[in-house]
């Protein structure tokens, strides 16, 4: 087994990456990372620096033998890198808000990951990161290349039809499922099973058990289910997750409750703004805290960010493909036959043995009927729309966008679409030629 | 070859009957219906007995050997029947009218067929067809069950996978996108051949040819379609069609012009009211002329009633069924593998080769990747619908309509189905126990 | 619709052609080929030119406006064709001789079709109609192309793979079957219908009706069954065939009666010699006749030939995608999910509509437990032995033999295949390379 | 989780019951096994009685509190059990004489679990395991049945499909392989993974990895393999093993090398009689020994029976069905999804993450094209075998072993199948009734 890995992280100026530092520094002796590079886009280059030197300062505490580089240069980067982890964001939030802020001036939501700002989201970030494999297929084949950037799953999905990279997904809502959990339970999460049926940000828990033993009527009668801190907690119909048989995933808000989430944002809008605008101060923040040259761990206040536990899982990846230790996750990966009314290689959100040859998806017990349309339905939208972020054909686009099921219309599709196109212009290209 | 047919409809004093009568006499020669029954409740026994003459004359007229027989018992009707067609309004145009009326109320599309209006008229509808079965399969286990009831896919898939009856579900629909063909090149209709894909009312034409050449291309183009009088003609998004590369069926505006049908909706209910309330209009003129001792032909304002084509459907079916024609008609039946990302027991909208055996699916060549989340998500509300309608689980009921992609969320869902539930209390047994 | 069509015959020179020319004759009205090719090799010169004498009296005779062109060269006769077909015999009737006696040798089953002979038959077959599928591609891609020659299961297969040729398999034994019923029952075979399931000389009949009734059970029961000239009639187990519930192909003997079928061919070796000698014979004095320059009909003595109802069967199938007729014929095409054990692009024989775009398969009613492995077994060797065909790889030919179910292990396997690959040298380039 | 368990051992008289036992105490911190019953029938009585006082030394020995029980009534012992395991021999080792004798008769392998020996086997013993699982559902319904008995495929897929018991099979070959590797690459099995593809004695080792990198290749030209001591060690072919890319199981010379095991079988028994009679003779000597009262350990001689492993298989699987522990263990379950060409409820085995729930089938990564027919072919022929065990139906059973790939015709299987139904009369009672 190798006894020194290299590790390249597009997209290092994040504010999430001393997490990430601290996570490989607490994991050191099973995951021998001894080169990590962040690498940044020349705009990033000052917030690449301030984050690269907290870094290193982190690394010059723990003592271990850990070189941390920063490049604006990928292809300096990449040769015979073991993992790639990618977390960019195109556009910066400034397209963030853009994404939140204009659907829901046509009556629909706004979201980052869901709708038509999930939509645009992707139109910005596949292509980009088609192109980084495209580097990848050439400098580091072997390389294992870990997808955080939004929307996951779809982005995943393209890059394993589009590309030859092997590429994971990764989303912090499941390892979040399992710290309620034990929290609730009392017990470690060792001792905790769930499986998960659908797609990232689309899924949902159709078993839980401790020491094996089903807690799934219970939660189901309780009504009690897990909330990550980016989206608002509205009561489910308990009578509605009893009828499934299946504790939904919080994003399934935005479908279950689409009426009174599009009311929630229209009024967190006007109050505070978009959640861009929140995240954006939030970052501000951090940085403002991570230039402290006496700074050389992470800081708390990082929490509050909302990617709690983005490090744990990209951690938890490495040191089970490196060790091969064939224990399950919770990952997106294409479906083969898992969801048996889905192409092979549509990407799904699914529990997987992961060893030193990559994840292998563990079947599925049971998949309720009612989830199924749904989860048709969307993975439907995210094809169109993937083929769209690669053709750029508008058309594709506007058939997308309608197929997606928070869309009421194909005219209402075409109104977001003509001003959500033209307000990214500067990041899409191909619908730009 | 039996040389002497028996038919019985249920819901024989429609005002539908004499279409369906003048088709038998038409096609005598190939389908020799000797006895005609006509079945309906005793409340509907005044209409009967309109409608039982009227057809008595017309065949007197015909001088053809067809005995009309009428009866408030349909176990009097029914032992050694080849066929039975059914026909039947659970609640009348009243029940009708408030399907359309209360989902508005909510901000929600209130459609016969489609959305909560179709759900509700499942729900009275199912149990008695059921019934109805139970009787068939004791007094004509070996009779072709023709049902035009709607939602005809879900009453279809419900007779399928709840009894042992040989039922076949028609529509008006696909003949009339033969129609429409027919005029719009100026051939006969058996010179045309269009591929459907989907459900009853949720199809696309995914294929048309004159001659065997494909006119497809130049329809898409074109941006033409078929839209029958009971649904509004909205224009289609020409993008959107061509991107598809299919023409949907009129009924898809509910789907694709969700906001704007529902605004037309609003404005026409304030208007005219309730459809249910125009129809009810039309029918009270029909009967006053079916009255009339000296008419004895169908007549010619039964055209505006919207049900075109539903005995030239009946007829033509009967016509291949006895005659093992082996003729491709588009009808509803279990899916087998035709769509494979559906149920096998799930009814879909396809051409089939009719032989005496029953029909046989045609593959079909293309299933457009745009149209599959749709289909699916519609057909697994209708799956929960009609388990709902077969249990009266409540529940079940509450978790079909939020998953019907018309209603926007569980709230809503809950708050229409509370009422309707109430204002279908007395057609409702299974939800009243 | 074209009123004047153009066929091309590869393989112009076979005996059989008489037969085809007559067809054509027959249905000038519906099918109006006014340019008839033959077109065979350098080495078939002498037989092309006997055969296309007799066919051009037999035009004359019939004072139809039909050209009859004979070459050597398909790159003449291709451009803009409508129809292609093809019966060719690579190694002509001397590499039939040793596929059906070198098996025999190491104690396995000697066929022309099925086997190890089948296999080498495929070797030397595939490349060549390949090569010809290429100018078809450049030349008329718009073109049918009837595939008539054996093993035409697998040659259409790798045609469909391997070329974007538009190719239908074609075998005279389903037509056989419809004759064996018209004749049992003593009614015209439009009032028949069978259902067929399987692969070409792998089928079962799973269905018979005459007007539409079902004769299937009285059928089982009887035990009788259609057998053709060239397969000996051994009696079947009846207890076999009625638990199976379907009526098998007579090849079907090489598989339910393998030890049997192999004593008779033993015993029949040594009395006549392999059946391609005696074949020989037939077309020896089938060619003394053809010589007449008095004779412009089809000689009675072709019928011992074993080809019958070829001609029928390729000018149904032209007269159909002709005139969009829409009628069900039994073709060997690509299986989609028709057979949901095997992979999409498998040829199947089934029943298909077939309309001027082409063949729609028939969704098949009833596919009978016991006859899915056997289907699978021989579809595994003959995917793996196309492949082999198309590469070369022998150690991919061991494995096909081995897989088929005739051959008794890897050892027989491969003593076989040297010795019929090193006999098959000089048709076999890409096996010597 | 308990801390107090009971075993029942169906067939506890059996020879491989001290192994068990052994591992039952060696575990005992894992699995708290302080009830174990030892179940036989009244014929078994004698040695039931000198295997459980050797049971019973075993366990005073370690001083655990174990309780060890004989009785010959299973309805005494079932009442609550939190596992049974089944190790039944009906007919014990003169019915398996003849299993293996009759049909070399007629030119066909004799073998256990393999052709008609095998199906025999299942028709003995389907019908008890089916009436001892009546007893399971009644008294002690949540227990897990851990099935042994041969033919372990055919049974399990019995059980599962015509009862409600929770039964997994089990079979010592996996772990061979495990073992066979584990030397060969100097490392504990821990650090091994391979992963299986097919039936129970039909398997295919599709990728092997040590610390996760791949041996496959390697493997594959080695030409290396395991093989147990009940089956003859004849060398494979390599070129069919690499053409294959995966490395048989031990069991596929039956049917890769047919021929040459059937000449070595007939060999063998000429020397030295049936396998059957050279267990009888191993069997006679451990009884024996274990008559000793003086010994309480497992004799070493045990080892050559050829059951190595059974022991560790069961404790395993109890280990991880009661400690929840979801390691990867490879068993026989219902297929699922997971080889798509097989019915969903078809046993199959592979690789399952084993949880208190059960065990979950993780996806195979590669099928390789060339083992698809063959295990169809074999499970076609044990379904059916299945279904006329259950109903005693001779035309069945006649079907089933014509489908056997290693029976060369009908007719020689319809003369297997009357000697050795007339031979097992006394056991088949569903065929003589």
């Amino acid at each position: 087994m190798k006894d020194s890995l290299k590790l390249v992280v597009i997209g290092g100026g994040s504010s999430y990456t001393p997490e990430l530092v601290e996570g490989i520094i607490n994991n050191f002796d099973r995951l021998p990372i001894k080169e990590l590079w962040l690498v940044d886009i020349p705009q990033g280059e000052h917030k690449l620096n301030i984050v690269g030197k907290l870094a290193q300062r982190m690394v010059e505490k723990s003592g271990l033998p850990i070189d941390v580089k920063l490049t604006l240069d990928r292809l300096e980067a990449l040769p015979n890198a073991d993992f790639v982890s990618t977390q960019i964001r195109v556009g910066l939030l400034e397209a963030r808000a853009h994404d939140e802020s204009i659907p829901l001036k046509y009556g629909v939501l706004g979201q980052e990951t869901t709708g038509p700002g999930g939509m645009m989201k992707a139109f910005r970030t596949i292509p980009v990161l088609l192109d980084i494999c495209k580097d990848i297929e050439k400098l580091c084949p072997n390389a294992w290349m870990l997808n955080f950037t939004n929307p996951a799953g779809m982005v995943t999905e393209a890059i394993n039809r589009y590309s030859n990279v092997k590429s994971i997904g990764l989303c912090n809502s499941p390892i979040g499922v399992y710290k309620w959990l034990s929290k609730l339970y009392e017990v470690p999460t060792d001792r905790i099973y769930a499986e998960f049926v659908g797609l990232n940000h689309l899924h949902w828990v159709t078993q839980v058990t401790v020491d094996g033993e089903s807690k799934l009527e219970e939660l189901l009668e309780s009504g009690e289910s897990y909330t990550a801190k980016n989206v608002p907690g509205m009561d489910w119909n308990a009578k509605l997750i009893r009828s499934i048989g299946a504790i939904p995933s919080y994003y399934l808000r935005y479908f279950y409750l689409t009426k009174e989430m599009y009311a929630e944002q229209v009024a967190a809008m006007e109050k505070d703004g978009s959640r861009a605008i929140i995240v954006k101060r939030v970052e501000d923040e951090l940085f403002e805290l991570y230039k402290d040259p006496n700074l050389s761990i992470k800081p708390k206040q990082l929490e509050k960010r909302g990617g709690a536990y983005y490090s744990e899982a990209a951690v938890n990846l490495m040191v089970s493909l490196h060790n091969d230790t064939r224990d399950i996750q919770t990952l997106n990966v294409p479906n083969g036959n898992i969801l048996p009314f889905l192409p092979a290689d549509a990407s799904i959100e699914v529990n997987c043995v992961v060893s030193k040859q990559g994840p292998m998806p563990v079947t599925v017990r049971n998949i309720p009927q009612g989830v199924t349309g749904l989860i048709h339905a969307v993975k439907t939208y995210e094809r169109l729309a993937i083929d769209a972020a690669v053709t750029g054909d508008r058309d594709l686009a506007l058939q997308a966008l309608t197929c997606n099921p928070l869309v009421p219309s194909v005219r209402v599709a075409e109104e977001i679409l003509n001003e959500m196109l033209e307000q990214n212009k500067d990041y899409l290209p191909n619908f730009f030629k």
